[in-house]
């Protein structure tokens, strides 16, 4: 523990190298785990695209993707040794002749070969059956695989099943970047290894959870492939839920990742069922229309570039999730999240209960609760909102919220707060699972994932408007004020 | 509530305002009132000693004294108004006659007297006899008593029946100032509007409690009078047993005097006797020697200007406190309190259990526990360690301490805060008795402190012996150590 170890020495293969994913993210990240040093000196990155490269034009476009996409300024010493890393296959992806390059690339006793999916699941089962023709994967060759996998249980089984048909479950390491985030990782320690939280982690001390992510963005020229999917697949499925079980989980057996996994999946299961019964009394769907962000005008989902103007699609979604298990009966956790909302803005919010009785009940009819704030995004951190009395002589007994705040950047200033995807590269060269999500996570996340969306379609209401700029329809508000709360503000 | 109200009008009457406490404390504190517009414009303020001042070396007296010890620049129209209320009765405090002076001055029918005896508690009884044979003494009359009221159980009990022979216990007010600072008052709304402490403030999930009361200071040419009293006298039943009993109440009906009162005396009726048998288990007592501090030579006790060089008195005492109730029960409260220590500091720590169960143990054979830790000075302020991950790429499981802080300083940046004093004598002129100490509290704390006194008295052995600039002797180590616990440091 505690000691710096890098990654074996592996074949990287990044199938989709040209797309926006690996420019942006992969690339990058794999640079600065190079120059952290935590790549072995053999190391390959292995680019695959349709194009017909040359090493030249394909050294061209990483470099560009790095000097785009790296924040500080690039290392020469670091650059260079990344490149001489980078190598490039130019194949359709469903063509095992194509694959017959990698005999030349890979040393299968020397380097353990990663693959990585930055491509659209549709053709994942492809890229494995031709990995298989060309008899690339060894028992310890791994996959990474880009959530969402699937658009709902049904189809993810069947990406699932094309996978399972050449890798085992641990081969495969299905990504959800929320996990790969430093705030994230950092509950398991926070709730295990204090017990000053440990100890109330229950409904007999909680009141209710909130998570939220607020995106600033609207849809960013990707209409068509986010208008597939909505904002319940893309984040609620996709992130939230992810989040949600690591808030709501008990304590693992340990920390292996299958201990932890195991506990993440008793959540999802205990998931109440929200069906056509229930769904308008626990979600509300919104869709933004034209609005102001930070004074500036901005066009409504349907005004968007490439919009079908018919679109039911889905851009906000609140939800209230009860989970039905001895831990968190009558804990309301409740979900949000929505592209167009005034500001960027990632967090969970757990509400303790009142103290049983109010002392401070002449100046207070309700005192306000203690409550925890784990900030994912920006600004990480952790604070504590609790009640002072205000210095001073005149005001006797006047209490003030106050908070306790933990900044990551101020606290940890002389370590770089990693990337997720740095993380998680790092992690899957490493092979440890812990932080990738096992197929029965994906399943049971759809299989009530499924449920709400059905229950949407199947009474074609359309989402509420909301203009742009805003936290959400009005009844999103309701949702939970009707239960007597309020949304973190 | 939260409505600014000053004192009505009263009659202040500081006995002994000549003196030490009066100067550096009192005049510079009703100033402060003042100041802040918490005087009624009718009080005034009657200095009493014994000499035969005019009106004029009065007043270049109270001038002197608020030159040199308020802190910020005198206000010259709040100076004048405060110099304008200042009046004059020279006489000795035993002399009856020299009260008919108070006749001129005072008005009961429009102002509330006051009396503030900041003397000798030898001489309380004498003044209460003199106001009452002077017919001074109204219903409404109140006397404000300096702690400590005697030096032993027995010696209290006769100056507070001298005192109970004129007045009612709700006419008096026996000051420990430390029951004035915005923190120690702080402790109530901490303890009682905070759902994350209420709900865990008991053996349950408090591991033991510390109570640290550190002077950088010897004894500052007050050799005579520490002496008679010891660390034990002057600190521990002074001030650290009240502090204890915030720290350890049962939650008040409600916040009124009494009832806040009621549940202090409660746990010190609750204190686990100190006898002959156990007395060099639980207490350690020190004396210091000569050392450096911040890097100066400074003289032993025993070297101080009058010293005794055969004193066995006490500078240093750390005790072991058990509360033998059902909420204390098996956690014990650490007091230590020392001259000449390394800085100053005054602080409350509570030490929270660690979770049921070691999930790092991979790590951490012992988790460092989170505290709660409550600064009364220097910098004021409430701080919580607790344990988070460390980001960083390399070190995957490392947790570190971290503490979330809360100073008041810095979150009440446009409240200055006021002196203990300032908040003592505007209670006193308000006539609410919450921060003052009642006769039952007074006496359960001599009775426990008398069984200390006494233990060390029978067995004859001289303190031990710590180089100043220390923390104590390491019998004080030891003393905390043997239950496998160590002091905050």
């Amino acid at each position: 523990m505690g000691k710096s170890i890098g990654a074996k020495a592996c074949d990287f293969v990044l199938f989709g190298t040209k797309g926006d994913l690996a420019r942006r993210k992969l690339l990058p990240s794999l640079y600065q785990l190079d120059k952290a040093g935590l790549l072995d000196k053999e190391t390959k990155v292995i680019g695959v695209a349709k194009d017909a490269f040359t090493q030249e034009e394909f050294v061209a476009l990483v470099t560009k993707a790095l000097n785009t996409f790296v924040k500080d300024e690039l290392c020469p010493t670091t650059l260079a040794r990344f490149l001489s890393r980078c190598h490039y296959i130019g194949t359709n992806f469903t063509d095992p002749e194509g694959y017959s390059a990698f005999h030349d690339l890979l040393e299968p006793s020397k380097r353990v070969m990663v693959n990585y999916f930055a491509t659209p699941p549709s053709i994942f089962g492809a890229i494995c059956r031709c990995l298989h023709e060309q008899d690339l994967i060894q028992s310890d060759t791994r996959v990474v695989l880009e959530k969402p996998i699937g658009t709902d249980l049904e189809s993810s089984h069947v990406i699932n099943d094309q996978v399972a048909e050449f890798f085992n479950e641990n081969q495969v390491y299905r990504i959800d970047h929320y996990l790969g985030k430093e705030t994230v990782q950092n509950l398991i320690a926070l709730r295990f290894a204090n017990s000053l939280f440990s100890s109330k982690w229950d409904n007999r001390t909680i009141d209710h959870v909130q998570i939220t992510v607020a995106e600033e963005v609207g849809i960013e020229g990707r209409w068509g492939y986010f208008d597939g999917a909505g904002q319940m697949r893309d984040m609620i499925q996709n992130h939230l839920l992810q989040v949600l079980t690591l808030v709501a989980m008990d304590p693992p057996v340990n920390l292996d990742a299958d201990s932890i996994r195991d506990e993440k999946v008793k959540v999802l299961k205990s998931l109440r069922p929200i069906n056509q019964d229930n769904v308008y009394e626990n979600t509300v769907r919104g869709q933004y229309s034209a609005g102001f962000l930070k004074g500036s005008p901005v066009p409504g989902y349907l005004e968007e570039e490439d919009a079908n103007t018919q679109s039911h699609t889905e851009t906000f979604v609140a939800i209230r999730v009860d989970i039905d298990n001895w831990r968190w009966a009558g804990v309301p956790f409740y979900l949000r999240s929505g592209k167009r909302m005034p500001f960027k803005s990632s967090e969970i919010v757990v509400y303790f209960k009142n103290p049983p009785h109010n002392l401070y009940r002449a100046s207070y009819r309700n005192l306000p609760p203690n409550k925890l704030t784990i900030r994912l995004q920006p600004h990480e951190g952790v604070e504590i909102q609790m009640m002072n009395k205000v210095p001073g002589l005149e005001q006797k007994q006047r209490l003030q919220t106050t908070k306790l705040d933990l900044s990551f950047s101020d606290t940890f200033k002389n370590e770089r707060i990693a990337d997720a995807y740095e993380r998680l590269l790092l992690e899957a060269m490493l092979g440890n699972q812990a932080l990738f999500v096992r197929r029965d996570e994906v399943e049971q996340a759809w299989k009530w994932v499924d449920g709400i969306i059905q229950s949407w379609e199947q009474s074609g209401e359309k989402p509420k408007s909301y203009p742009a700029g805003t936290w959400g329809p009005v009844a999103s508000v309701a949702l939970i004020t009707k239960d007597g709360r309020s949304w973190d503000e």
